[in-house]
């Protein structure tokens, strides 16, 4: 039996961390054990693992261990912890797969899965398609990994319709929501509700809700606590989301996140950049037009774009659009009564999910 | 309640696909509203329907049902129907990525999907990536589809952890093999036991070996029977693909499978391939590695390479390693002593797989 991790005043966040992260290498090393008997090729496992341990905050982890707390869960927390890697690997699976739909060529500070198997084929002429090809079917290992520990998570056996709900449902909002973003055909740049949607399906649900509920469910919540999850995770997950994009684009005051050009090169439809569009004069949005989505853009260009997104006041109307939403998980918060530890933890994520650092 | 469909003398499998099919219809007319009802994008639920619409054997649903009967299932077939529609849904997933890993022009006769993609984003410059990325993402939303057929089929809920563990076991084994094959480096054509090794992991085990026992997992079947169907799967499942191997090469004789020049395009390392280069002399080789694998090659090309196949016997030795296998499937069915009506179905279905006509 795990033991649990509530301290006086709350989760102990960091040792969750550490307890999930656990799971994963123990379950992986465990893969890594049976390729090698079935003579299956080792750098699959070795790739998982890499990305893995190359970074990623554990937010889905760690949100899907307070929602358990939330819900009342308390002693061993086996299952639980399962459960929340289960959705780290379900991140890896998407990142690896998302990277591949942008071609980015760099995750967690290291070549994307795609871009390293390509590297590693070296002068095969066709190494952009099979380097594609084999990190799909690395993502799609990862996703069938993610299963089978929600599968060996040995929950009470009643609780497995629910969270294989929550799951399937997850799984099936953020597919939807990354086929909007990549087939985007007919949305402008500046349809802040279209951007807001693909937030809420890729994010909101993904990223915040799904985990909480999934958590609540393993210890057999009520559908009071999975409303509250509900109202908790669009807001939450919205403000989580522009947060990202205006650190992608303004980096942080501490520094600790450097201004970028990945967003602005890629031309993402971003909510700050569709508030700039509907903010920009004639000038402004036709220079927004011709440099945003340039993928050879400039230092001095992104400069500029900056400069419009700040001079038309777009960057501070969406802080406005992150500060509303921060005050409105406070009022979920207040309302819903959860277990003290639970709720400081809450408080804690929310803050770390919408403040100005990385 | 659904009815069975055992009749006097053996399953009516013709009978088990319309029902399978009407599990699948019925599925995802479902899913079609409730992207209606949400505003996701429509023509995903449509892809996958005109999928499955476009054809297919569903021989592993059929193979699903009588293993179902053959560990004694009887009664009410609810839920190994859907587990059986849950099959169909993840080869739909297994051939969407396939043909994109593939670059496939065509599938069931109709454009692959993200070839079909590709054309309706008509000249955008990004149309042959996003393509690829609106397919990958159909195929993970029809394995997500797949998933949740089975976790909503109302298994006994002690049957669930076996279930499980076959489901996630063929997913690792044809991931791991379409891996093997995509990233073949190093490997030879004319590598007889890597080409059967790939055939076992993609084939014996996703086509025939794992249905055979998930459905027989549902009826509680015990170990003798899954050992039995593992017995089964690896003979039948080589010699279903050596067949489907030599019927893209070379037709079948009653005309109703043509000769193609697909696998030989592709330079798809088949068993026949691996013998033909094995036994040609230098002269043959040299004109085998030369064509085979040419995007661009002729019918008169094709046939000379069926004709070096022919004249090494390459093609003779390679009909040998179908009925060997299947003389072995014939071996295990008279050991096992399955009752009578799935036993039949058993040797129709290892005839229909192993035969020369499509």
């Amino acid at each position: 039996m795990t033991s649990g991790v509530v301290a006086a005043h709350g989760i102990d966040l960091r040792a969750v961390r550490r307890q999930v992260d656990a799971v994963l290498e123990d379950f992986l090393a465990g893969k890594a054990r049976a390729a090698a008997g079935c003579g299956h090729p080792p750098e699959v496992v070795r790739t998982v693992r890499d990305f893995l341990a190359a970074g990623g905050k554990r937010i889905r982890a760690m949100l899907c261990v307070v929602g358990w707390h939330a819900a009342g869960g308390h002693g061993d927390v086996t299952s639980v912890l399962r459960v929340a890697a289960s959705l780290e690997l379900f991140v890896a699976f998407a990142l690896i797969h998302d990277d591949i739909m942008d071609d980015s060529a760099s995750r967690r500070g290291r070549p994307a899965v795609h871009r390293a198997l390509r590297a590693q084929l070296g002068g095969d002429v066709r190494a952009e398609r099979l380097g594609a090809g084999g990190a799909l079917l690395v993502g799609n290992l990862a996703l069938t990994w993610a299963q089978e520990l929600l599968h060996t998570a040995r929950l009470d056996a009643g609780r497995y319709p629910v969270v294989h709900g929550l799951y399937d449902a997850m799984l099936e909002e953020v597919m939807y929501g990354q086929y909007l973003d990549v087939m985007g055909t007919g949305r402008g740049p500046d349809d802040i509700e279209a951007a807001l949607r693909i937030i809420r399906l890729k994010t909101a649900s993904a990223t915040i809700e799904r985990p909480l509920q999934l958590g609540a469910a393993v210890a057999g919540a009520g559908a009071a606590t999975m409303d509250a999850f509900t109202q908790l995770g669009l807001p939450l997950g919205e403000a989580f989301q522009i947060r990202d994009d205006l650190l992608d684009v303004f980096g942080s005051p501490d520094g600790a996140c450097r201004p970028g050009l990945g967003d602005l090169r890629e031309g993402k439809r971003t909510v700050l950049l569709a508030l700039g569009l509907r903010r920009a004069n004639q000038v402004q949005r036709e220079r927004l037009r011709h440099l945003v989505g340039r993928a050879d853009l400039r230092e001095c260009e992104a400069a500029e774009v900056r400069d419009i997104l700040e001079t038309t006041g777009a960057r501070e109307a969406t802080e406005r659009l992150i500060t509303s939403r921060y005050e409105q998980v406070l009022r979920v918060l207040d309302a819903a009564a959860f277990p003290q530890a639970a709720e400081v933890a809450l408080r804690d994520l929310a803050i770390t999910a919408t403040r100005y650092t990385s």
